[in-house]
């Protein structure tokens, strides 16, 4: 069975998106792209990183992350990443409303789980093979992950910023403890590695 | 003008400290050295940092982490350090408590300041001369200099625990942004160092 790893760019002050998320600001009020400079204007300087992030052969995100519908399912939003996301793999969204899977270009699939994070982690495993699972976000998704010990490899990428408010992650998720597993910092972030203990 | 300088033990969870500090829990509830571990378990692997810490030629420190009491100071608390203190040199603790200064020995001093965290600076300024003034903490103290943009380099040492609870770092601070200036991972810590933006 492959790892469970969560990659997740967060700022200083443990945010990792800003307040009040909408189509219009995909990442919340105050982020301006603070958070994701490096995926941007350092991809080879980061390119590792950057590689591993969509390596997992499944990927997990919550529903905030999939769109910024709440509620009821309503028009054809199909994600943020345009007809050919960069996932190329099956992606569970966990939502409480059911949906009819999504077949996206190059190979990415969105299938929506209504029965829970455990049911989600089961199918992405059972799709993933050998490969790993990816928990994606948000923060709220990755926390309750983290509560029930389910990542094996937390790989959080620091951005030099404070924002100030948004979406926290570690909330409600301690107390807890990691092994290290290896820190690089690049011109814009700093890539921080954790294991579970187990 | 030496540099003003911050270094800080932190939770990946932003805590420097956890809930309901006292006398008998220092570092509050749910720490238990684990924010600072690598100081006592390993020394050697970490001694640049440690040394940098008491570096400094003055130091400012809030009045909560020179000691448990709050309110009128009674009894002849002197610090939770013994009777000869790792400063050194001129300590600053900011109070709303009027107190002769306490002479330690070794060198350390610790003189206390009513008005203010400017007053402060100037004061451990003019005493160290050439040298830098450390801001020791605690988080509230550093959130303070932050504010005002006073801290110039921010050292902060990343312990690999969620403690959940606590005093955190940051808080009502933001929005704000650094300079990265290193990033230095040893077995029980990440020393993460940031410049402010002049």
């Amino acid at each position: 069975m492959g790892l469970v790893t969560c990659d997740i760019a967060v700022s200083l002050d443990g945010f990792v998106a800003g307040p009040h998320q909408s189509a219009e600001l995909p990442m919340g009020e105050g982020v301006d792209g603070r958070l994701h400079s490096w995926m941007v204007e350092q991809r080879e300087e980061n390119a590792s990183e950057l590689e591993a992030i969509t390596a997992a052969g499944a990927f997990i995100m919550g529903r905030n992350m999939f769109g910024p519908i709440r509620g009821a399912w309503e028009g054809s939003w199909k994600g943020w990443w345009g007809p050919n996301p960069p996932y190329h793999g099956p992606v569970f969204v966990l939502t409480h409303h059911a949906r009819e899977p999504l077949a996206m270009d190059g190979g990415t699939t969105f299938t929506f789980v209504t029965d829970g994070i455990d049911a989600a982690l089961d199918r992405a495993r059972a799709a993933a093979g050998t490969g790993a699972v990816s928990i994606c976000g948000g923060a709220q998704t990755i926390n309750q992950y983290l509560v029930v010990d389910a990542i094996d490899e937390l790989r959080v990428h620091l951005a030099p910023v404070i924002l100030g408010a948004g979406e926290r992650l570690f909330d409600g998720v301690g107390p807890k403890s990691f092994e290290q597993a290896g820190a690089r910092q690049t011109g814009l972030v700093t890539h921080l590695n954790y294991r579970a203990r187990r």
